[in-house]
């Protein structure tokens, strides 16, 4: 199977982290398809930048969809999984979404770790918008300024273990998912240091895909995530306008 | 004071709709600057519009807000109201979260009555974004198709009357909220033929915007509202690329 | 239009506070009518005062309300709400309903910050039957006892204003209610010494007052909020005793 | 022990209903002392009403409670308990808490069934407060009017049995709550005629105050319901002021 | 009335305390019937042994519900109580159950200490499974270890003591539910030294079970507590097996 | 990888079915090795039975984990999953659990179908157990008899086709999980009839612990899922006394 990976954020350097993660844990038939944003911002931290990547978020999949079996949105935070997933006849998986059902099979509630205090109000609306909040013990992000998106995971490694040791003990957390695309990889790493069982959301990612594929659903033909009736457009990206259209593809 | 209503939907004659209804609810110092959106969908109907109207009224917000002493994002289910709040320094309404508000002072519970179908899921989203289910006696939305975007609530008017009153005896609904910014004006119309409180969005958010402005809030320096550091971007519209980096507008 | 400002509780000083605030916040046409409980305690503190306070309010707008347009509960808790939504034809806003939706606008949850713990139960409470837990982040009150209910706000002023930063730092308040009547006027003046925007329930409830009154919302002919059948009652206050039964004032 | 049986409504044939059921369930040392509201309406039906007979409520406990070892406040819906449990040293319970909290024991969910449909609201809100929404499969009401309140469980005995089978097989009750003090009695009439436990509040209040009372717990000096401050009030029924005010009884 | 005392666990000296606070509880003519399990673990502490110790619970009351009027069973954490419920003609309360509904007429929000952390999960879940969590303050449980099941409560009195305290302070608990069968008869001696009243859940147990008895509810035939159809069993307890096939016992 | 799939019913049939689609779902490194319950009875579907199968479940698992790299627990309502999870070193994924979080992915709510009613209060407690109430649109069950279990999806394929439908419709599903052992295998023959994505659990339980082994979580050292200590027992199988025991297997 051929399995997009879209990093809506503009940063090729956490695409190259997402790719090689997804690579190391996808099973020998999968093919791993990365692509990074066009347009946009170079990681998405708030609720203003997570509507821009969810709309270019779009913008790559009406181009790049009909070449893959299935797609993951490589942000946590998941931008624009819901509109993905009404729009294409492909199964589309979300970052967030991948890593905490993940966990779920791993403990009564999952912690969120992560590296910057900016993300967690989106962290947690993305917790809400899923309806796992009786799942979640709580976001917990590390303060300070980091040096490099791309590197974030090396230069904060020893702190993030000390986090989701707090995460453990004070918020009861049976599980901790390490959140942020730039931290894909890390938990392989950092895994003997924590007490419970981490989850990388890529690994998590390419695995929930993998199982939706090996699953064949069928598209929704009915319920909320039919696909919506054709609709004209303005002013839109060529690809994304087509689709919306029902308009074959350029 | 100044008012931007904001049409994230490409139809002038809806935003004629809006314009018409909340010159007709505003204050007498109240003037109001009807913008409608240079690109999208003529109407905002699935999570995918949504995601795509939220930016474009992101870019229409950085081009206009500082014209404005206040703003409304005026389509239901409130395109981009988190990342508007923010971004921008002047208070910005959601057209249904001003709706859903005013009526909670009317009654326990409200009841979303609108005129198709599709709006549904996307509503139902809305309501709980907000934290406002307990509040919710449903969302209504009637079958069928329109004529014309722009003369929906004229068309439909018997029926979303009909469709209210089984909202009321079925729902138990204590107010009913038309929703939908082509339903603007309509609630005038038909409050004799509704038995309990009928809200008109567009008039709640002028009332709601006012009350803001009155009010003067601080923009929030602290918390998950406070102004996103500066960032920067690829590809994104200049305005909103300029507010994003917090540069001066050109 | 008319607005009565109900203090439900015996302190004139109290009062004094409210319908300054009140006017403060006022639009040109509105006219500000405060009216103390005529008998009660000085400041509801208590489920059980707010019981007994909540009879007079009733009794206070049986006697009143036809001389208004809009009525306003004017201590925090908003005791006997819903049974004067019920029972009068005018638009009735609580003064904790009007601060918390207010504040619904300003960010995603809101604080409510007072003056003494006996308050916080009660407090609690309203906050649930409001259906608000979700946007709430937590009610804090001030340890100790005060010298003045009528000055409260002046003599803990800057504890208030400290108490409302950990509120912000620790609760993750996006928005500050300073709560409870005899604070009425005070975030005019501390608004800059705390990092988000701080709410006025008062200068709050007669902006949501004004805004119902323009909206002219019909009273309910169905649903929870219509008015109860006429009824006979046995030694009740007259006024609120003929309301009852429907029969004409005397 | 002696208990105080309260109906904080006037209507002299419910108390006398209150008072026969309440002594065919009682213990062998059990006194039952019924207590007829000097003042209010005939029956609380609605909030407005709920806060008018609380208040008269806490004013029967101030005169009587110094002669009792147990109080049961006899309306469901359970008007002023908090209050009542936080001002007086000895145990009260109220009439829907018992019902449901017993009912609780029987079943999963329980389903409220009463003869009048303007009662609901203020039931529902009850069992809100009580927090027991999830325990609540419905709330159930006969339409129509009834000829006599002393007498209407007799009245719409088949009716009232017919819409408890509904609540059981629609609403998928496990329990039914026999709801309203002048159903006192009815539920050992229709026991056989209906599929499920049948719970009659004024038993099950009389159980749980002769189990409170056999438990002695000591009266909260901390926490939400220990007593409040003593505080002057004004105009206020005597026992009661002097009670609030921590004077001895004249 | 006849009441077995069912000690799920295996330990007799903790069935011994079951039997001496149960006996101090119960009303003249109760006599109480204590069993301890005849396999299983010394005392219930995971999710696991709750597993285990239900169905040896239901082999128990297979056996012995035929010789007795009511059944406690006397773990908190309630094991197999929804099962038991379904199965037996008797009511059957659950010590946890009967331990928080009975708090529930003492304050808005109970406490739940314990004496060994590895409890906890199982009492949140407990919780959880009554629908109780808006009612529940927290669950407290002592760290290390302790020397003796049978005189735990004796060992950690003081500690036991000191943690009830912090959790009225921190969590705001209004009531004090003193959790776990090694803990029955300790609310009495250690009462005075907590702020607020303190439930003994044994004690509970039997006031409960006596009120249901003297309620005489029916046995469910519809709802999700009829007894389930006959059905054949292999290798099962032959009580059990008998009783779930509807033979008679041999 | 070796899959352990646990029928924790009696019936060989079932376990034929559940094999046949585990194999039709393994990816080809996955071995499928199953086991049927040695007592219990044919099919779980009470609370009673849940109980007693999660006991013999354990047993199970205690006797052959050590064989294993995953272990399913193949019944719809994941008796003693908790447990399980607790105590042995592998994962251990639910049928209910891996339905339910792979139609999280392919849709807002899911619809549980399946083919007999008494199995309808043990399932919405296992929803309940895993915190998903929010995701899932309702459970649906046939009415009447059944003649083998062993070929109840064939029966039944028409008629749950329809409820499935019904599901869709009425209660709004997206995705529908086609719930119980027995139905193992029917959802690839009726996919085309449904108009939404439907769910095998059997085989996305297999494609979850196929994920899960992938992903090589750690044992939890902390948290509510760290292995017990060490305990004695009495009179349990021998195999599940030595795990308990943390003695070497004989």
């Amino acid at each position: 199977m051929r399995l997009l990976m879209l990093n809506p954020n503009t940063s090729q350097p956490v695409t190259d982290l997402i790719a090689a993660a997804a690579r190391a844990a996808a099973a020998p038939g999968t093919e791993i398809l990365p692509l990074t944003a066009p347009r946009g911002v170079p990681y998405i931290a708030t609720r203003a930048e997570a509507v821009i990547g969810g709309a270019v978020a779009l913008e790559m999949l009406a181009s790049a969809h009909a070449t893959a079996d299935a797609a993951v949105i490589a942000a946590f935070g998941d931008p624009a999984l819901g509109g993905a997933r009404e729009l294409f006849p492909i199964p589309v998986v979300g970052l967030a979404e991948a890593g905490m059902l993940t966990a779920c099979m791993l403990g009564a509630r999952f912690a969120i770790v992560t590296f910057a205090q900016a993300l967690e109000p989106w962290y947690r609306e993305c917790v809400e918008w899923h309806g796992l909040e009786r799942r979640c013990a709580g976001v917990r992000a590390l303060g300070g300024a980091f040096r490099d998106i791309g590197a974030v995971g090396e230069e904060k490694e020893a702190l993030l273990v000390e986090l989701a040791g707090r995460a453990v003990e004070q918020d009861r957390a049976d599980v901790v998912v390490l959140a942020g695309a730039p931290l894909a990889g890390l938990a392989s790493r950092v895994a003997e240091r924590i007490p419970v069982p981490v989850v990388d959301c890529v690994a998590a990612a390419v695995k929930q895909a993998e199982a939706l594929v090996a699953l064949r659903p069928r598209k929704a033909a009915r319920g909320t995530y039919r696909r919506p009736d054709a609709k004209d457009s303005t002013g839109l990206d060529p690809a994304l306008a087509d689709w919306i259209a029902h308009r074959p593809p350029r």
